[in-house]
């Protein structure tokens, strides 16, 4: 018995020293293709070409996936890893220079020193552009520092949007394009419109300033005024690798209640509503299941940021309001169900729900499953 | 210009061929490697011991990040593809065959053909455990399926747990392990232990009958009778590569109060809302951060599920429905902030339970972006 151990553990010694030699050859092969990515990437920008190509990322996956196939290896597991080692290559891609796609006008960042401020400047910084700030403390050089801009962008907290427009009234020149990047649209494209008479852009990054990859990131615009003197914005965008998404302001600014008012409350409340119980988070972590870490994590990981960031988009969003409004007579409501120990209703109302869900359930319940086995892999509790 | 783009052209195609064939020399590795994990799977299952082990995983990790580190590329890069191959690497195992840790007794699933009842009956199965059913249809035949038992688990909808429970009175032989997998333990646990005898086991397996991989899984338990009767099952459980967690069953269910009824009734509300709202799903979908769709992904995917699973979890719990109450009354005196635009208000609550999560919220945030940015590797939106 005591042999078998012996030569068990001495077997698997091997096959171990032989999963190793694997391992590092994968780690060679990734210093061999990040070498090539970059001298991709140098190439592209040399001639003002985009970061992310669709096609060429999927006819990749799509032939790897096929092979995988062919050798008895999952192809999932292979385009699991070539997603993951492509984002890494956007990373070393984006941090390099890109190609202008005019000849590099002056940009003018109002509110350029806030988090998203500071990636646009950091962007047409490395896109060969010359970027000015523009803060409250600098306001006495408005007239000098936007002389001969071609691009203003404003982007300053949503309270403050529609007076810091206004403060730009008779200082722009007519070719230059106005731009704002809030997270509503009606109210600043409506204001930027009256006071500006050349070319007018409504922008909405979906991405916070913390991220590093623009690659794939969406920015929704609105259109303003004359897109031709604006394509080039759009067109550099895209060279960023970024995805862009035509909307009406009104309905973007619908969907926003939906979406973020409404979301962000909501989950302001779950945490508050932790904080008073004063649960033992600690404690609640070694007892839950991946999907309740996920969901805590989104509760917490709103207390890391900034809180007038949150309460701007809430407050401005008269629509949100009322969806909270909403949203909380239906809670009450459908807490009664509770009380009366009403099973049959609560099911009866499950269901219609998920009817009216239809396939999209199904798509959430894979998409995050993927997700959850992704947030296990990292996953080390402790054990007893 | 013209010959420069074709020269361009070419450079990239000559070096994408190249990224072409470093990409198809990974997928040889992962065929090899796969080979060698299967080969160690077959010395671990003759030899009974267990799928997962973290020191191993970890030293393999940690080995491979200081490589990557020296050859230029990222460490993390290289933790994460090897985390994503060695998950890979249990689904292989974890359909093989396992040794069973004792000479292997009768087990009976008491509502086996349920969601956790197929998952156990194919891993005891695949153990070399005779595994017999007792369900509603075959009640009649149940002391004939009891007799000679060594384990009897009981997995049936909590509704009906205690009356199942009860039925089994006097019918278990006095050495038999009985068990329940419950996810409420001090109910089900006090009532096991009144009618039966012998070695009794509460046990909550911290996830869903979908589950494919059980390594890194974890399972709850809180003894009941006579450990050293009932061991080998812990051991078994290990062998499969799960996690355990011995709780309280009273501390256990508490917990459960705070982290699954008041969630999933809450997640449930939101459902019904954007029903009731009559939200264009489509059109959220495309107007959604990472973040949003992934909070959404987390509502939809209740609605893929069985109602009756959510209703027993929810109005089971007491503990649950005053949380549930306290927490209505929370978000309906918060909300009036926003009748009175009391931004100071929110901002100073915002402040207040932030210090509340302490590290936590850092923590949170940093986990959770992780995974967006995974989810990010996935997105493919709709270009305009």
């Amino acid at each position: 018995m005591k042999d078998l151990e012996e030569d068990a553990a001495r077997l698997l010694g091997d096959k171990r020293t032989e999963i190793d030699r694997i391992d590092r050859k994968l780690v060679e092969l990734l210093a061999e293709r990040k070498k090539l990515v970059r001298e991709v990437a140098e190439v592209k920008i040399e001639h003002g070409l985009p970061i992310y190509l669709p096609g060429r990322e999927d006819a990749l996956i799509r032939e790897r996936r096929k092979e995988a196939g062919t050798a008895g290896v999952s192809p999932d597991l292979v385009e699991d890893l070539l997603r993951r080692i492509i984002r890494e290559s956007y990373q070393a891609e984006g941090t390099a220079g890109f190609k202008a796609t005019v000849d590099p006008v002056p940009i003018v960042l109002v509110g350029g020193r806030g988090g998203i401020g500071k990636l646009f400047h950091r962007m047409f910084t490395n896109s060969g552009f010359t970027v000015r700030i523009l803060e409250k403390d600098n306001w006495d050089q408005a007239e000098m520092l936007l002389r001969g801009a071609g691009l203003v962008m404003v982007g300053v907290p949503i309270a403050l949007t529609l007076e810091v427009i206004d403060r730009l009234a008779g200082k722009l020149e007519r070719h230059c394009i106005l731009a704002d990047v809030t997270s509503i649209k009606t109210a600043p494209l409506a204001k930027m419109m009256e006071i500006h008479q050349g070319p007018v852009l409504g922008l909405h990054p979906m991405f916070g300033p913390d991220t590093h990859i623009l690659a794939k990131q969406v920015i929704v615009y609105c259109p303003g005024r004359d897109p031709e003197a604006y394509n080039w914005l759009l067109q550099q965008f895209r060279i960023w690798g970024i995805l862009l998404l035509e909307a009406d302001p009104r309905e973007h600014d619908h969907m926003m209640g939906i979406i973020q008012a409404m979301r962000h409350f909501e989950t302001f409340v779950y945490g508050v509503h932790l904080y008073e119980e004063n649960a033992d988070l600690e404690k609640i972590l070694t007892f839950s299941s991946p999907i309740y870490r996920l969901e805590l994590g989104m509760i917490g990981r709103l207390f890391a940021q900034d809180p007038n960031l949150y309460a701007d988009i809430i407050f401005s969003s008269q629509e949100g309001k009322a969806i909270i409004k909403r949203y909380l007579k239906r809670f009450s409501k459908l807490r009664t169900l509770l009380d009366k120990e009403d099973k049959a209703g609560f099911t009866e109302l499950f269901h219609r729900t998920a009817q009216w869900f239809g396939s999209f359930a199904d798509q959430f319940l894979e998409e995050s499953s993927r997700l959850i086995e992704k947030a296990d892999e990292h996953k080390r509790p402790k054990q007893s």
